[in-house]
């Protein structure tokens, strides 16, 4: 998505550690007119596919998710980092190894929010390492549901977790694919949408 | 808003504590569709007032923001509860206690994203005490912006919160303001919108 690679050129900053700091569009801030054109190209992307049910991670994932929703028509579902009180203890998890905070944590889905046979896409903020997005795929499956693919706003592509998926088959879909990084240039991927 | 106030008779669930479970459409799973006739119906109460941005807290204000935001065309900024590597060290903060969890918690937003003199609408998901957007309110005062309003998806009504910020002449809309309820019986405030 050109506009995507253009929004990352313009207002993205990159730190220290492969940080790629978007705040200003995608999280902190959101961009809404932004995000609601994302989520209409992811739409339009997965327009073929039998989609049920969108599933995201808090707290980052679920606006660009939700945009999503908002074309596909379908709700969303959002894994909880911390275990609420408000949390049923039927819950689906996994843990996740956050390259960012160098530590595990648990992701969190209620077990009455996914059935059986739905067919679910994920859509997250960023896909590094993949960590996140096996973590969802893990409940997915736990829960005898079917992932029919990811789509994520910005894959950083150089740290190799969106190829890895692809080599197992699963279709992902990144609206920027970044190949390098330093705080001088960014390198897309090229992308035929 | 009549719907909210179905929605709220046919999926909520009451539990002991004053607790409202409402995971089925408005956190944890996001009824997309209705959630953006909410955002319609946010947008179109405070059509003739100028909205810069509006700002809500993580995790479960965003969805219900992001939508009012979608009608409105204006950015939204959440304030977070997790003092993340990636947040910048120039925030502004405000303490909020946690009448579920009982506990205080800190909330953070980066001064970047907050302007003097903007017009700020706050939307979140409940108003109960008030404390949470009492905190978003000194936040928005400490950058010297303005709050115009407050817009609710369920106001708990019997805990006052609502009423204390109205008796200080704040704009607060809710889409549903329930004031008495029970595992049996949820009775609503009369209200004409």
């Amino acid at each position: 998505m050109k506009e995507m690679e253009e929004k990352i050129l313009k207002e993205g900053k990159v730190f220290p550690g492969n940080i790629l700091k978007v705040g200003n569009f995608l999280n902190h801030r959101l961009d809404t007119d932004f995000l609601m054109e994302v989520g209409k190209e992811i739409a339009r992307l997965f327009e073929g596919e039998k989609i049920d049910k969108i599933v995201t991670i808090e707290t980052s994932g679920v606006a660009v998710a939700f945009a999503a929703a908002a074309h596909l028509h379908v709700p969303v579902v959002y894994a909880k980092k911390h275990r609420s009180s408000n949390l049923s203890p039927d819950v689906y998890t996994a843990v996740v190894y956050s390259f960012t905070h160098n530590r595990d944590y648990t992701v969190y889905i209620s077990k009455e929010f996914l059935s059986e046979g739905e067919r679910i896409l994920i859509v997250d903020d960023f896909l590094a390492m993949g960590n996140a997005l096996n973590g969802l795929m893990d409940i997915i499956a736990q829960a005898n549901a079917t992932t029919v693919g990811i789509a994520t706003a910005i894959e950083k592509g150089f740290q190799g977790g969106g190829d890895k998926l692809r080599a197992k088959g699963i279709r992902v879909e990144s609206m920027a694919i970044i190949d390098s990084m330093t705080d001088e240039t960014i390198v897309f991927r090229a992308n035929d949408h």
